[in-house]
């Protein structure tokens, strides 16, 4: 994994985090998925270790878990 | 403001998500500020709005609270 992957599911707190992070890292540096449309994503984002959203996970595998917004039980609904 | 302010205070989450940060960002990018050391910036962080660390403000003035470590009010102990 070269990018870092951010995983969101559309709540006002992912998309202000979402704009902040990619003028941060950079556009091409991170991959946007978005855990409440591509719902078959919902156990990867698990699997890495992601809690709740948005969550950024780092090219090493760390995961920043950023301004809570939404549990991934809560993305589950 | 032009370049980002991490705010933490030491703790293992800290310093775990601060190497994160500079990876990511690059180490020209981001000022850090460890407010366990520094108290004399407890306020400072306070009156941009941080609530825990670590803690990113972001050069438009927004904060990325990421994984929790500790709140503020622990920080003043």
């Amino acid at each position: 994994m070269n990018k870092s992957v951010f995983y969101h599911a559309g709540c006002p707190v992912c998309i202000s985090a979402e704009q902040d992070l990619i003028s941060l890292i950079g556009e091409t540096n991170v991959a946007i998925v978005n855990i409440g449309e591509e719902r078959s994503r919902i156990s990867e984002a698990e699997e890495l270790g992601v809690k709740s959203v948005p969550a950024l996970v780092t090219p090493n595998g760390n995961i920043l878990h950023i301004n809570y917004g939404a549990s991934i039980e809560e993305v589950k609904g």
